[in-house]
């Protein structure tokens, strides 16, 4: 439970690593609207946020939710990929614009009036929102703080991305930023949101930016297979929202001599923003890294890991810092029971932080252990309550090997506490 | 929130439930113990549960967990069910006997010891264990305690199988029994446990007994399918024990005359038990009963309706009786868009206590709705401190229609609660 960092170092922490690449600017204001749905007495504030490349460029990538009802912004993103050029992405939080029947023309329209004022084709701009779902967007009011949002882009003096991060934000209880010099360049990316965790906010959020000159395909190519080895490895609560997206741009500026570090770069922006989505989740006390080795392919690893993080006897175990390791082994039994999957149980083998607690297809744990494994627990957890910077970057380590293959998958999952039922339950009670 | 049953309501309701099949006696006696993993100075209480026929008999089936760790008892009974004759069981409570070297042998042991006892050969018993997993049974106390139990189940007085719901309850809140009369005999039923929901506890029990003639394969034919339609139907919080079974068996002292009775009666049975179970769950609130309709298949609308159920942001929204139908929603998007379903957003409808919420491509709420929708959620839940008897037995009822085939499945489920947390996370804080 030891603080190692304090509010004042995170924030350093951000400003030197939020440097925007060359090329990029950034633009803010806020606005306030009644959603019509709760009618005209109810106020709300909205943040409108503006991420933009000084000139179009066509290296730009996106990965997108694969729930069958997404958002109207994934919608429009999907189709904006096709284009040639991009310009930049408009970003509102509050209302995610989810199964609204004028969703896809609102969000056109808002790019409309923003292509007038930015000076560009509307078909360059994308659109992102984060917030309720089966609300509309307040358009008019939106487009009518849009001149301002520019006056704030233009004047960008800053050149620092940890306002984006924290202007992004709806419910996270720390801005999420990374980023690597590379190859004579930078990769910055930020991101919000922590799967479907916040009471009705959805969404996970990130954007990467980089001024190193890699081509659009290759970025394509990069994209979505990194994304899978790290957003796609997280699950908070196993909900996936309807507005998830991931959006990459270049701004072409500097010549990249080594993909393969450019790649390696990205990979681990990725990776840190994906630890800081699970180490932000409402309610998260422990960060749980599961890494299950030894499975037939990578697939399996990596199903057997989400569900042991998925079970809530699991989470709710790590959550009391109780080793109650007899719900590990039966968590992996039961996916691999239910899914035809013929585990050698006398070769698996479990750890928990770093300690052998099953072998030789029983446990071997003694009290002296299991001591020690609650004191382990009780190390690497944070109280959940705490609402501000991570106060550290501890993990509970659970290594399994099941002894059928070589392949390998590490996933990372958050534990089940009070603050996460408080956050989810007794929202409107 | 309103109380329809008192407690003593309640007790009377199972008494009246409860008349033995003919043929069946149940014996009792406590033990105790102290666990070797622990150390000497920790004494524990077991209760010992026999329920036996008066003669052997031919007409017994079972069904067990897919959990690939399955315990002892479960590699046991799966065996014994190949042999010719079945005379009873003998249940304890306290610890599961799983994952341990000696498991299987242990049980033989004890089961030896009792036949001697019985007069019985031991291929004739089956034995059932529930509790901690990964600790050994103390089988030279449970031998020691054996008379006492086959004293109890000689004098029998009172045949009523109220007594064998209790105590093979471990934190079960309420006893669970269920029977009909039928075709001039009877069938009763009772189950223990709630999935894995309880802190260490594993293991859903049920033992159905019959004084009604039909036959070994009959009996083996219907149950699986009936268990599969009811019990495989809950889920408390996704979590599948080492140790579930259900055993049934009959006396073959009445003839049946009519053999889709006799099932229509065992499914009922099944049904009832499978959402007591859901019901006793610790920290349910409300039990939320989804029926999914208009599916391709029984196996699809089963998983739609299970990734509803079990989805955290679904539970604890009902748990805070808010009507927030987005989850709902995502919740299936997000199933059938990462299973490849494809599902016709427009033809989907969804209800909630029985008023349209979903329709035509999205959601038709209004604020008089949702007033509505949170007092109906409020109406259908209990406190989930609530400790003892089932104050009502209303439900939580999500209709939907995916509008792709004619296919339909209700699985039941429970909230997400505080207690929950509290009683898997605090349980050693």
């Amino acid at each position: 439970m030891q603080k190692i960092k304090s509010a004042t170092d995170y924030r350093n922490e951000l400003e030197s690593r939020g440097a925007l690449p060359e090329g990029f600017s950034t633009g803010f204001t806020g606005l306030t609207f009644s959603p019509t749905e709760l009618g005209s007495d109810q106020v709300m504030e909205m943040n409108l946020s503006m991420l933009m490349l000084d000139k179009p460029t066509t290296v730009f990538a996106g990965t997108f939710t694969k729930n069958l009802f997404p958002g109207a912004p994934v919608l429009l993103c999907r189709k904006r990929l096709e284009n040639d050029r991009f310009r930049g992405i408009i970003i509102n939080n509050k209302i995610a614009n989810v199964c609204i029947e004028t969703g896809v023309e609102d969000s056109e329209e808002l790019l409309k009036a923003a292509a007038v004022q930015l000076g560009c084709s509307p078909d360059e701009l994308m659109a992102s929102s984060t917030g309720v779902i089966g609300w509309r967007l307040p358009v008019n009011e939106m487009i009518n703080a849009l001149p301002s949002a520019v006056e704030s882009l233009r004047s960008n003096s800053r050149r620092n991305a940890v306002e984006l991060a924290e202007r992004i934000m709806t419910t996270d209880s720390f801005p999420k930023l990374r980023s690597r010099s590379v190859c004579g360049g930078r990769i910055t990316a930020v991101a919000k949101g922590a799967g479907m965790i916040e009471p009705n906010m959805a969404t996970m959020l990130c954007f990467i930016i980089t001024d190193l000159s890699i081509s659009r395909d290759e970025l394509r190519e990069m994209l979505p297979p990194i994304v899978g080895e790290t957003f796609n490895r997280i699950s908070v609560d196993s909900d996936q929202s309807t507005s998830d997206m991931v959006i990459a741009a270049s701004s072409d500026r500097k010549p990249c001599a080594d993909k393969a570090e450019f790649r390696k770069a990205l990979y681990e922006v990725c990776s840190e923003l994906a630890e800081d989505i699970v180490r932000n989740g409402e309610g998260t006390g422990h960060v749980i890294r599961v890494t299950v080795d030894g499975a037939a392919s990578v697939e399996e690893a990596s199903a057997i890991g989400k569900a042991l993080v998925n079970s809530p006897l699991v989470k709710t175990a790590i959550a009391g810092n109780d080793p109650n390791v007899g719900r590990f082994a039966s968590s992996i039994g039961d996916y691999c029971g239910n899914n035809g999957i013929k585990l050698p149980v006398d070769k698996m083998e479990i750890s928990l932080g770093g300690e052998l607690i099953f072998s030789g297809g029983g446990f071997c744990m003694t009290p002296a252990k299991e001591f020690r494994l609650a004191a382990y627990l009780s190390e690497c957890g944070t109280i959940p309550e705490h609402k501000g910077w991570p106060v550290h970057e501890k993990t509970v380590n659970i290594d399994i090997n099941i002894g059928m293959g070589n392949s390998r998958s590490t996933i990372l999952g958050s534990d089940l506490t009070h603050e996460y039922v408080r956050e989810n339950a007794d929202y409107r009670t």
